[in-house]
């Protein structure tokens, strides 16, 4: 696996900021707190709060530039789409009460990785925005249910491997994309055959392997947000 | 799982043409062969051919009415890519040459499933669209590499269920698509904890059960095809 | 005139669905009835109802696949625009109340005189949509005012044409669509010189064959409606 | 009928400028020569040259400001169409060589017809712009094929009347909108039964009166390119 | 400078409408008085009025027809709101209460400074259009704050020119817009080095002749307004 | 005078990349080297180079998260072309031959003077993207015409002020962006009266103003460039 930082309030008005890097992948996570519900979600009883993800590229954020018209049609809504599903998935929504979390994902520099980046950073600045919230009784602890993590793992020339860059991705055989929480247990999964299909022991072995990057995100997550909490400079 | 049927030559103008129905689920799968290719893949050496999938719904093919504007950004383009992405695996797109097949996959009615039948039904309009060029020589048989199908699983009430309805699937805590060859190995693998994270136990035991629906689905596709070829009405 | 029919409740959600073939022509018309008018028309005192119509082809539902954006601007919502006219002639909007109607005609094949299909089968789904709000007293039964069908005509190597295939249709010198109601009035008229002026005795004579395609439409649509009320089997 | 006039070389750019007044009615026809043609024409034997149109209205044209979006989808181009086909019909297209006429009409001040004052003067401008043209010999005079002009009719409280202002077209029970020749042919019809359907005999008396409206149009036609072709002031 | 006039009520529907020339250069200002303020406006204590600039160029208003997609990105924007920030500062925005005015300003003929000739015929056509709520006592008189006016300035063959036709405009070294009140402080001023940078004495130079022909404008504009004030046949 | 920085190769992929600070402000200056020039510039004789910007705020950049279609209509391509602009000054564009320099501004975090600080910050990244290819021969050193500068200064409760920060110029009476050389010269003058209009003693104090700050900003990029050039850990 690359060497993974996240790099905590790297901007300033962001109620949660991150900059979180996956070796040469850097991917920017702000949270916005917005006390206005979207509207369908408005007047629901129980209060319920929402949170939803915004994924953008700069346009020389890549080898080539490219701006957002020239990727296939849809690809970044459904990078936003995947990002809130899974962080969703880290709270309890009507402990949020009825306010929305807008995760803002800028990939500043990609090489590969940039959905596990945004979701694995997404959750720090998460994390990050709610602690005010909870420190003064505004929202209860236990608004974060779940610690969120995500990793790519894949096959390259037949071996399986952890954290993809963009070299060894566009090499891939296989695909996997894998949220999980900390204890392990599957939020998202989506898996590709790139050139060839794939049977059920290359699945388990990639799932095996993709364990052992989450749990090692899991640890550098918390030690980023107590670095934080203890004031030690970052 | 739900009556499935295929019903070829649905409308006459396209090269394959197929209305596929999982139960109260209707998509009309036309194939068209195109001679021009995309430009990003013209005069590749070797010349290599190519497929794409277009996914749409009527706007009164689902229960209240709504136009693609109502649905989150991006969803049309992701199952349009999902199905582009499966169906191109049943192809050697060396041995296509020049020329693009569209897969248009247009719901006419949904009723859940609606992506795991276009997949499935599409896959029987491409076989039948390429028919004739196999025929007479234009390309060769080994152009359908693989035969190719899918279907949803679900956990339910904490019970696995095969081929879910809109009424499962809004009920569902856990919703895996899953899109195999008739060998019963993988080509996508998308799965969402809709409540709650989900074990690997879970995971294997709707792969299993997902088997099982596709290992019938992959029959229905080559008796529907048998059927025309042996000149019997449909 | 080519061999006319009507598959009622083709699809199982919309409060009217029709499936309308003129020989290859087939349109699909499902119509929802919905109990919000758009903004302009609340509050209006007397209330009064609406009807409103969005055509559309499928990608492949001609000769050549083509997507909307290729065809001349506005002729799509020329022709719903053409289309929601004349079905709000038959309808008594007074009586109609605060709720619209939305007929979607979407064509699944072309083979020329698309917008008279669907003016016609539109016209026996709206019938079927109201007849349940009817028959409960919800709506009078007066709100059906006219009985509207439409037939295009036209003069093809100097010969009177009725119903216009796409070929017959692309070699007019003249194209006239006409919609009447049962009685034979005009609703609307619209006729173009495609390759020189014409003068009124061939305008005479065109309408007079209109009519007698309009008195076959009108009787078909009749039996239709009268079929499926009686319970038998389309 | 409104007091009519030409105003022309109203603009200095364009080939073609006429200021066209049916009383508050105030249509700028501009036509430009573009001597590059539409793709789908490029390269045809024999060549062929083409007219294209199109209608804008200025925002504050109206009573209310508004501005297009407002207006019904598609009814702008829905116009532009009419006019192109109209002013085509003018036009002998193979003798007008591979060139071709973009007229623009902008509506400076609406007060109903603007349709029919586009068409009436955008004739003008078009044999304005070809008139040197044919005076170099660059094109033949035998590229003007017809003399066109249009004119709206309609039922007002039951009575026939000629060029509908907007007062009028408002409380029209019939509108017919009619192109026809110098010589009285019909190039295009458009009629709408407002708030009723009409009979032929209605329609019959429409068209008498509509044909007494072209026969003076054409005359202040002529009158007008004369004015201007002796060098008098205009 | 080139010659400059004011034609008063161009159009009947606007409140406000002035055809102004500089030269060639013919631009349309249509001023609407709405009594809806944009909503970001509503509600504000104390209630204050707004100006906002809407400028639009005919396709065929220049040498070569251009359609507004063909122009730099955001061209028009930017013009149409230098042109709103002039006019308001002519306005008390608080003495012209809750109400809003639009100017259009069309571009029927282009020859250079085509935005210093929309503000100095929209100031006209703002004075036209609050002159009757003054004169019944709606809005203060003391709401005409400032008189305003603009002339382009540059540096041509190194010569300092006023009022730069389209000719003069593509060879300056530099352009310089300037907006002034009658008492000749500035508004806004935006100077461009085109083929080089330029300094502080040129800048005198072009800023003091900017100021010659201001307060040519601003006499212009006056007698224009009298004219029309003393009945007077403009 | 804010602390300024530059911070040099702050993404890896761009052949010019600098992370400029105006204090709270930062703006991510990346520039793209493309052999393609834009259409209308290929083939000219002699050949000639091209550059142009895009300027973009990210959402959350502001103190309220803000979406580009919140901010008036085209301020972002108003600001991308001044900085386009004023980027070319500083290049002899037949020098660079035939290819286009991109310039992409990302504001990462906003508080005034957005665009001076992309201005300024992007003549670094220029001079660094093109080192090597004068370094090779590739481009001769001449290219570089011009060292560009751009600050802000306005009038704040009537105190002239440098660099105006977003809370001084949200109270500013007068706001002047001033683009100049090395050496003093003017590029580009963007002066707005605020809240009044101001005479041109104002006017003359403001722009000595600038000059002292633009002094400063001049010696800060020649230290960057040349402790990069050193080998000097930045």
């Amino acid at each position: 696996m690359r060497p993974v930082s996240f790099d905590l309030h790297f901007t300033r008005w962001a109620e949660g900021s991150v900059l979180c890097k996956f070796g040469h992948t850097h991917v920017l996570c702000n949270v916005t707190i917005d006390d206005e519900l979207p509207r369908w979600l408005q007047g629901r009883i129980p209060p319920q709060g929402w949170l939803t993800a915004e994924y953008a590229m700069l346009p020389r954020s890549t080898h080539q530039r490219r701006t957002e018209g020239i990727f296939p049609g849809g690809r970044v809504q459904e990078i936003s789409r995947l990002i809130g599903r899974s962080l969703r998935m880290a709270l309890d929504l009507q402990q949020l009460g009825e306010r929305q979390l807008i995760v803002d994902c800028t990939v500043l520099q990609a090489d590969g990785g940039t959905r596990t980046a945004a979701i694995t950073g997404g959750w720090v600045a998460v994390a990050l925005a709610l602690r005010p919230l909870i420190a003064n009784g505004t929202v209860p602890g236990a608004v974060m249910r779940h610690q969120i993590a995500a990793v790519s793992v894949g096959l390259v020339d037949g071996q399986p491997v952890l954290d993809l860059d963009y070299d060894a991705d566009s090499r891939a055989e296989v695909d996997l994309n894998v949220v999980m929480t900390a204890t392990g247990e599957l939020v998202e999964l989506q898996g590709t055959g790139e050139r060839a299909p794939f049977g059920r022991p290359a699945l388990d072995e990639l799932l095996d392997l993709a364990r052992t990057g989450i749990d090692r995100l899991v640890a550098l997550q918390r030690a980023a947000l107590e670095r934080v909490e203890s004031g030690r400079v970052d």
